[in-house]
């Protein structure tokens, strides 16, 4: 092919390749519309900072009840990854730190830890077998989708791990908070639980639930 | 961990736990909006209402050509569905009635029988096979994605199912209706079904369709 | 066309419609087989037997610690369903009857009431709402994917529903089981969900659970 | 970077891009093997062969009652689409040939005129509208998933058509053989149907059907 | 069952089939709404219209650079198949044409040869295997999602084929195009291809890129 | 409810609770097995070995062509994620180090920065548009699924990173092995890449490729 064919015809080349101007590669999230099941409506105009987030980049502040901090970069947070099917989120565990037992309804979660020394589980609901490690820096551990899990930190000085999800928005439904942090009646939380009523009224006392 | 520890911290808890305000763990259709293909956009504000549906309790009226009655919750009557990939309809057969030959486009179907006798049948794209059965009280069936099927009451008295199905809107494509209730002309259904042009036209006739 | 005509190309029919002979429409669970991420591969062959179940006909037993009985047809008990994306079961609640807090990891739930007063209530992770129903025979409620959820008797006789799952296999994580009927030690449920040990140790005993 | 520093580390260049030998790009389907809900076990050894089929290439013969002929190369001819989620098959009508009424359970369908002129519809469930088109070379059609559709030849000489599928086995449900060609008693299809008996026993008669 | 009573019970239908009108078996594009990442919002009123499309039954123009012309009927050029999870497009190779090598990120692809010659490959990511077949009128081929692959004229009159996607919109990423037109810096291409920078401002040159 | 209740009634406790025995709530990979389309058959008995990895533990080595080293967590090195869909790998990059032009056509992409100074960007298939963004320690970055994309070390001494995809095994095709670590003739790569021959012969010679 001569390079003088090539310029001559140059000219043509637009319209021959018509399809590459109606490509929808990605769909970053216009979060001022209503989302669908699928997702957010897409953006119509975006850049190079649609694609990538700083919000991870400081470590949470672990100075609270559980020691521990989750920041997360799902859709609401990072639009760049709505329609993508994946998410990151970061967590940080102080000395005693606790990810209180919790699940993700929406997709699995794969945790990598970079810092210190984590304990972690989960728990199947094939005779309520539970699953246990401990992990050190660079180890890998998945949790199925949906199953009750926790991590806590087992080392000495500060933890911290990145956890991504096979959702752009996995959800988190943390146990005590579902059962001991909004209006379900002591009574009804006992009737489903097996738990005493004293231990509840104690913990929605503690967590800010009410009745 | 301390109780006093708990309390003191409490006021921590809030910032750290961020995520827990972004989840979208549902999306109940606003039906005023454009569908998407995933389904209809999430409304904005929603209550324990949208999530529960009386529609069907009421028996539907059977006193009509196939002395049966469907009465669904798709998507369309049952906003809460919107996003989750299941629907319910409730059957009702007189005695004598029958819901005709249909298929469902977008979902297969599992039928529990709650009152009657009920003969249902599915036939398989594979040699046309048929595979009848004759159902009471408790019994379930299942009809698999897009197959032609039918149900109707072998029973004395007045039959009660219940109809679930793997997609938020199945569809709903009764043969009968597809070939005699419209405008698609006469010779058209003869040349594409075999059928007899007096057929047709008597059944277009009963049924409401032209041409 | 002349039915002459028809009889006498009869014999040339096969041969044109050759792809009648290949179509899977379902794929009737092989459970002797080991189980892909999709399901059991297909059984070869199959009967009407195969697409229907008697197995939910007769209630359960509720004579035990929840007054409740969960009767399921999965694909481990009802092979019809593999491959096609749903799934049910059948409750049976005795007076003062509970199915306790439990999530079902991979489907959405569609609960529909044959008989009885039935509360139903989930809990979602935006601010732990809780969104809670008393249900009369016919009224049918969904509980999204994932989510913490219960369903109590709350009428005078016995309760009867049947849940529809949108999998062929939800999956069943009960909350008090995945706590206290296992050897997850009483130290790490304690600091994965706040509790007394106390409170703890009296649920491992009644529930079977050790350490 | 000089070409020597790229022709002495080549020795390293296998060890550091290890993840090449693993990536599992396709799954040609093994015949052999039970199939799964998403679809065959993978081929251990592929050639550019399993890419490629000339099944298509010659004219169906369409001297039968149809005058017309379809020939798939869905996954059971053609093993290299399973996994891909499509497929192809051929459309050959003779003069007055026609594919009858059907409709295909898994996969919407894509029809390109390649000679000749037909005519093509589908039938939607809103309402039994009719949607209908005459097709000349190099226009195409849909037909969504699921609905009842046609083609035939309008033109005076010969058709010929080719029709994707979103799936790798679209199935084909053709609904006069599934009313007329197998053993459902003349009584429940006219039962299901409304067409008369004498009807029905005609065309089990032509097409081969009993009962 | 009567004919009178067929009649009689008419007025009763409507009502009972209430279903009916409610189903969306389709959901055609509106190009004016932002899109998401399930598709196109749906159009609320159709016809016939639009399912069919008559754009690709001209030839492209082939007198250009790569003597070939790809003209696609995905979403954007046809709504008709929004939702449906297929497309199609035209290629037209004159004498010596080629498609170059390029990648489809969401689909894979089914070539059917209509006149000519035309040889095709692509290229596994395992050990960078190349599958190469030359085909003729009728073949047709496979081309695994997100795989590098190409075709090229190899017989001495034009070539046509049909390319189908089991993507509404597959995109399409021709690799020169990506690497020489736009205005990614000659140092960075170098790096991440090993190309030498004079052959890579060279064809920056050809094709319009810059920097 | 008493205590002693509870006590009496353990018994029939496992009775009730029938469905527990069955639940299927993740498959981990059994790698003897042919694949099937979803994922490899299910290993029968696992332990928490089988969910946790030490793979990504130790720097890769990059001494090498392109100072840099992938070290992937797919399916065939952590069977764990088999079904579940996402996977992972460690990214490090020596001073200078470049992970090439490449694509993985089954997954979007997360990248999280660990250590050092990375330069990363994908390119749109419409426009050709390249989005470019260099990142530090916390920062990530997502490169949406099929799409050409490449990283670099941007900073002064060893960068180490980690990449989450939204796949059990995502696919790694690197440009330049696709087009010169083979035996794709020459004459085929200059016609399909517009790249002079001797640049060909060059890069063939440098990367092990003939013909």
């Amino acid at each position: 092919m001569k390079l003088q064919h090539l310029l001559l015809s140059l000219l043509l080349l637009a319209a021959a390749a018509t399809s590459e101007a109606l490509v929808q590669d990605f769909c970053v999230a216009d979060l001022t519309l209503p989302a669908t099941p699928s997702g957010y409506p897409c953006k119509k105009s975006v850049t190079a900072m649609d694609f990538a987030y700083s919000g991870l980049a400081a470590a949470g502040n672990t100075t609270n009840i559980i020691g521990a901090a989750v920041t997360p970069a799902f859709d609401a947070q990072f639009p760049g990854v709505n329609g993508l099917g994946l998410s990151i989120a970061r967590l940080d565990l102080g000395p005693g730190g606790v990810i209180p037992l919790h699940s993700h309804p929406a997709g699995s979660e794969l945790l990598v830890v970079i810092q210190g020394t984590i304990t972690a589980g989960f728990i199947s609901s094939f005779a309520n077998t539970v699953y246990l490690k401990t992990l050190i820096k660079g180890d890998i551990m998945v949790f199925p989708q949906g199953l009750l899990h926790f991590q806590f930190n087992s080392g000495k000085g500060p933890a911290l791990a990145f956890v991504s999800f096979g959702a752009q928005n996995p959800g988190l439904q943390i146990t005590a908070f579902a059962l001991f942090k909004n209006d379900l009646p002591t009574e009804l939380v006992a009737k489903t639980t097996f738990l005493d009523e004293a231990q509840i009224k104690k913990l929605k006392g503690v967590l800010g639930g009410t009745n």
